[in-house]
C-alpha cells in the first residue's frame, strides 16, 4: 500500500497527466475512474492504482482482474488531474495503430484526418462521434492536441480504446497515403461549390478537417483529390470544428445505412 | 477616463462577467472584443469601455459609433473575463424574446430546445450550429446553463445577438407550447425504434436535446408527440448532446435545401 504522496509513482502518474512530452518519453498515459477501468484493454495495461474506498464499491476485479496497488485517499488526491478523484487510475500504453489498420480488410474505410486541431474538446468528442458513425479509424497531425491528455481521453467516453488511431506528420501526407490506397478523400472548406451532401460515401472515404483557427492548410487542400462545403444560413463564418465532422460523419453514416444509390 | 481599478464600473462588469444571479438582477451581459463590438445590435447597448491602445487598433467606430469610456490596460485587466483583454467591453441587455417569435411569420420554424443543458461549450456551439442550419430559434429551460456566461457568448461566435432565443421553464412546456401551434416535435432519445433521417422534417418542427448526465425529462418525453434515435456504431452509449443536436439540425437542413419529398 502506497501512503505517501512522496511516493515515486505519485509524481510519475502527475506528470503523464498533465506533461505532454512525458508521455511522449514513455508512450504511456493514464486514465482515471471506473468507466475507463472497465474499458482499458489488457494487452495495454502497465500498472494501477485503486484506493480501499474504491475497491469497496467498484469490488475485487474494479480493474478488470489486472493487478494493481492500494493507494490511500491523499496519494490518489495527489495522483490525480480531478477535483474529486473516482479512486481508480491506471497508467497504459498508448493505442497508436500503424496507418494500414484504418483501413478494414472488408467493408469500406471511413477515415476522420484532424488536421492540427488544437481544441482537447473537439478532439476528443470527434473520436466520440466517429466510433458512433462507424469510422474505422481516425489520423491526427504531429502539430494537433495531444490525444492522451486527460481532457481529450474523458471526451471519447472510452472511444480513445476502441478507435483505431494512427499518426501522420500532416494532412497532406494522409491524403496523399490514403489516396493512394483508393480512398477517396474530401476536405471540408469554406468556399467551395460542391455541397457535402452529392458525393457518394458508400465506397472507401475520407473526411479531413482543418485547425480551428486556420482551417486546413494549403498544402492539404492541394493535395486533397475532392473539396466540400456545409451550407450555413445567417451570418455564420463557420462551423465548429467539431460540428463539421458531426455533420459529415453522419452524412455518410446515413448513406451507407440507406444504401443510397446515386 | 477611468483610471482606478477601485471605479465602481470595474465591479460591476466583473461580477456581470462571473455571477448569474448579476445577470439575472441586472437583465444585462458583458461582451468582449472587436468580434462582438462589431456584432452586437445597436438597441441592446447599455455602454461601453474601450482602451486607448484599442481605440488606435480598431479606430474611433470600434464600437459602432456608440459611446463608451476610455479606459487603463490595468482597469481593462481588473475588469475582463480573459487572460489577454482585447480592449473592448461592451454591458448590454440580454436579447431574450417571446417565445411567439421563435415561429416566423413565413415559411416553416426550425426549433431547437435544450433541457437543461448544463455544458457552456455546448450551449454554445449548439446556438451557433443552429443559426447555420437556419433555425428560427432556440429555446432554453430554467434549469440549464445561463446563456449570458461568457463560455456560452464566446462559442456561439456572435449567434448570441442573431439566434431568436426564448427562455421557458421546463422541456415539458416547450413540447406542449410548441405542439399547440403546429410544431412536430421531436426528442431525441436513446431507445427508439423510428431513426431520425424517417421523418419528413421541411414543414414546422423543433428537435428536444436533453440534459448531458440525465438526458430528455420523463415529463418532457411524455409530452412530446415524437422521439428518434440517431443510430451508432461501436459499443457507444450516446453522443455527446453538442453532436446529437449537429445531426438532427444539419438532417433538417439537408431536407429543406433539398426539398425531399417522401
Amino acid at each position: 500500500m502506497i501512503t505517501s504522496t512522496k511516493n515515486a509513482a505519485v509524481g510519475e502518474i502527475r506528470q503523464l497527466l498533465a506533461k505532454a512530452h512525458k508521455r511522449r518519453e514513455t508512450g504511456t498515459f493514464a486514465v482515471e475512474g471506473p468507466r475507463m477501468a472497465a474499458e482499458l484493454p489488457k494487452e495495454l495495461f502497465v500498472r494501477g492504482f485503486v484506493t480501499e474506498e474504491a475497491r469497496e464499491r467498484y469490488g475485487e476485479n474494479v480493474l478488470r482482474g489486472l493487478p494493481y496497488e492500494t493507494v490511500t485517499e491523499a496519494v490518489m488526491k495527489a495522483m490525480s488531474d480531478t477535483v474529486t478523484p473516482q479512486g481508480i487510475l491506471a497508467e497504459v500504453r498508448q493505442p497508436m495503430t500503424e496507418p494500414d489498420k484504418l483501413i478494414p480488410p472488408h467493408g469500406p474505410a471511413l477515415v476522420l484526418v484532424l488536421e492540427d486541431l488544437a481544441d482537447p474538446g473537439n478532439v476528443g468528442t470527434l473520436i466520440r462521434t466517429a466510433e458512433a458513425a462507424g469510422a474505422t479509424g481516425v489520423v491526427l497531425t504531429a502539430g494537433g492536441a495531444d490525444p492522451f491528455q486527460p481532457k481529450v481521453v474523458r471526451a471519447t467516453m472510452g472511444g480513445i480504446f476502441r478507435v483505431p488511431l494512427a499518426e501522420m506528420p500532416s494532412g497532406a501526407d494522409a491524403a496523399r497515403w490514403l489516396q493512394e490506397r483508393g480512398v477517396a478523400c474530401y476536405g471540408a472548406a469554406l468556399r467551395e461549390t460542391e455541397e457535402y451532401d452529392g458525393p457518394d460515401y458508400t465506397g472507401p472515404a475520407a473526411f479531413f478537417i482543418g485547425n480551428e483557427a486556420h482551417g486546413l492548410s494549403e498544402a492539404c487542400l492541394e493535395a486533397l483529390l475532392h473539396t466540400i462545403v456545409i451550407p450555413m444560413e445567417g451570418r455564420v463564418e463557420s462551423l465548429n470544428a467539431a460540428a463539421a465532422g458531426t455533420v459529415l460523419l453522419y452524412e455518410a453514416h446515413r448513406q451507407r445505412k440507406n444504401r443510397v444509390i446515386h
